[in-house]
């Protein structure tokens, strides 16, 4: 009979102890297939337990497929494929996610924010009250679309800020920008074509490839979207950021936004109007949207509030014409909001409190001046007759032209070795010709009290 | 010349009016394309206005196209297409996005947990901890696959739980499980076809189809997905949960589970192990995952908190097998992280404070009690003698076959007039035959306390 010094199991329970002896025995072959185990009541007096030990362990053995039951003949050992050698950790030691960022004396290439800006102790005042309120709306998923109070905040902002007029229904909330494009790409369907701008900001073309869409980088002229390439490449949908193009900054002018949506509505197609960056308009009033215009209900409206709140905080929505919007409810709808109540609740509020929009106003305050202070630096700088500076006015970034002889990649190369982090515009392009020598120069990161030194590395930098 | 009453401007900025006239007299053809406007200084004079508030106007229409300005010759109306008539609101009224959810008098088909059970006041108080640290943390973009902080501890929790030994390289975080499912689809590619367990949750294949991939619904039989069948297929991933199958709550024993790693290895594709509500078991221990003897890195293993802290919370995540992983950072990992920055922190130290797994046991303990009550009710009810329970010692569910000539459809809407909602069997299928008269038996919002109105209901429910 089998035989297991019971008092070496330490701190496991008995049956688990038991558990374990007869699972060994099976997968080291010491028990074979079809063997009949001792009766429960026979194992326990053998071993000095009780019979609810023996029975756990059978049990547990059971339902893990190494001993079938018979009835009334008792427990038997499985047939089993040889037994896996168990291998729970990868081969190699891994790669970390992601190494530290190098830090940069100069960093042109980000875009990202000055998170210092963004009034922390509102929100977590907000949140602080939303958990202290707690109760069921905090544990309760959230509507499929978003939270209605969300979203009734969201068309309140859009119709005070953007000129738009839409109906809570129409805006489905989403996990940032990426999550938004998948959406829709889901929604647009296998057959949609994808005119994206080129250059233009590389992730939607990546979202929508990943997505196993067809993409077409479209190029750009002074207007935006290049009509007659956009018409010749059998595109049925164009994603585009008419009111500040990244990263050109270009505007499109109100003939050819309405040569697009005709467009849209000669293929049947879609305009996903990406408002990304329209916030932080510097000069003049916000640019009337594509959507507002739109009277065949061909425009998609979105965008984000990562790069106005911070992009911890991962929302964006989008707002859907009335005939999308019942294709999406028919065939998406199972998809589960994905952001947390927690926070629909909390921008909801920021929103609804008006914070949002002191915010904004602060951050165009606040990067106005940055944007003056940073255009004089170079304006004034000891490379100031070799550039050309081409901005719209809007948004923290802008294009600089340099006069140069060298190569890009070697001036590149050079402001690595000074830690000054540059980006070209040509880096944007998917496959559209760049002027050479053009930088994208992102401002948002660039500390006015630094300027000087920043000035001095680019000077050594452009040699 | 052009002439505006410039008093009748209200309360907007004097150039804001008068960019207002002008483009509404371009749109109504009042002024009419290739026309010249009069010089900044000549209007300026003849409105008596500034000629920075004339510049204002001017600038703004040519930055939205109206105009357009050529060199020393000043401004002119530039073409456009027939002036759109706007229409911002859609056209009919929207239906709301969900009316208010029925009041069910027994709701047998939710299967959501007791949210009250969540400690609520815990979780509120890490938060407020996070929100008081403060700082660029809370602030910073969360990296690709998540927080490094939230992927140890849930490794660490999936070493000390489930026997998983994982490097938290390997763990993606998303939004919840079926964001997941979408980036899964995309890393395994155009080519992969689904294997799913049928009956199985039917979001699994939703998400599958959404994204364009071909997915096989593949019956079960006493062991879990059917091996012959599954090989028929050509499918090249099992999406399956060897732990505890939803809705029939069948356990994959150990000898199915080596067949089914053998087959991946096979095929040369992977299993999706989906360890959703194993958590919940309540006899026995848990079964090992078959993560944990995958020998050929052909398992990914994955699991969301959604069940076990609160469905408002959208939060999960994947381990890849080290393969996968290189394949997810070469053509994925521009895919931002979906779950925003505190609620990874907040359940970091969730999980790593001892709080969820006090939670689990808890939890375990309540439904455990719950379960035996509903169980000795429907074994004690006046219908006991015409029902058979089938179930694992697992779960939130069980299922329960009904003795009678009726038809299913018939049943329900019996019930539904009653105020109670069935869910059976069938709802689950995607072709698979099964067994007519099984309900799947949701218990987790059953109120012992209600149990004898249930029984009544469902007394006149059976008939």
């Amino acid at each position: 009979m089998l035989t297991y010094p019971m008092e070496e199991r330490g701190t496991l329970p008995l049956y688990e102890y038991l558990y374990r002896r007869i699972r060994d025995d099976i997968l080291s072959g010491v028990l074979r297939a079809e063997e009949k185990l001792p009766s429960r009541r026979a194992l326990a007096e053998h071993l000095r337990v009780s019979v609810m030990t023996v029975e756990g362990a059978y049990r547990q053995l059971e339902a893990e497929g190494y001993l079938y039951a018979r009835a009334k003949r008792g427990f038997f050992v499985s047939k089993l494929d040889a037994p896996p050698v168990p291998r729970n950790a990868p081969a190699a030691p891994l790669q970390p996610v992601s190494g530290p960022e190098r830090r940069w004396k100069l960093d042109l290439r980000s875009n990202r924010v000055d998170a210092a800006r963004f009034p922390l102790s509102t929100w977590a005042r907000l949140v602080r009250q939303i958990l202290s309120e707690g109760g069921d709306a905090l544990l309760s998923p959230p509507p499929h679309q978003g939270l209605l109070e969300l979203r009734r905040a969201i068309c309140n902002d859009l119709s005070a800020f953007r000129g738009l007029s839409v109906a809570p229904e129409q805006v489905v909330v989403g996990a940032g920008a990426e999550y938004l494009y998948l959406l829709l790409s889901q929604l647009l369907g296998r057959e949609a074509v994808f005119a994206v701008e080129d250059p233009g900001y590389p992730k939607i073309r990546q979202v929508y490839g990943a997505c196993g869409a067809m993409v077409r980088p479209i190029p750009l002229d002074s207007g935006g979207i290049h009509l007659p390439a956009l018409r010749a490449s059998g595109a049925t949908v164009a994603h585009i950021s008419p009111a500040h193009h990244y990263p050109t900054g270009l505007v499109t002018p109100i003939a050819r936004r309405q040569a697009l949506l005709k467009w849209a509505e000669e293929v049947g197609g879609y305009i996903i109007e990406d408002d990304y960056d329209s916030e932080l308009r510097f000069t003049g009033r916000p640019i009337p949207t594509m959507q507002s215009i739109d009277t065949a209900g061909r425009v998609i409206y979105m965008n984000t509030f990562s790069q106005t709140i911070s992009p911890a905080m991962r929302l964006g929505f989008a707002v859907l014409p009335p005939p999308l919007l019942e294709k999406y409810r028919r065939e998406l709808n199972f998809y589960a909001c994905t952001v947390p109540t927690l926070e629909q609740q909390a921008l909801s509020r920021f929103l609804s409190g008006g914070f949002y929009e002191q915010h904004l106003s602060r951050m165009r305050k606040e990067y106005r001046s940055r944007r003056e202070a940073v255009l004089s630096a170079f304006r004034e700088s000891p490379f100031a007759n070799r550039i050309r500076i081409s901005e719209q006015g809007a948004g923290l970034h802008f294009l600089l032209h340099l006069e140069t002889q060298e190569r890009d990649a070697d001036l590149k190369a050079r402001a690595e070795e000074l830690g000054v982090r540059l980006s070209f515009l040509s880096e944007y392009a998917a496959g559209a010709p760049t002027p050479p020598h053009t930088l994208v120069v992102n401002y948002a990161g660039l500390d006015p009290k630094a300027l000087p030194e920043a000035m001095d590395l680019l000077s050594q930098v452009f040699g």
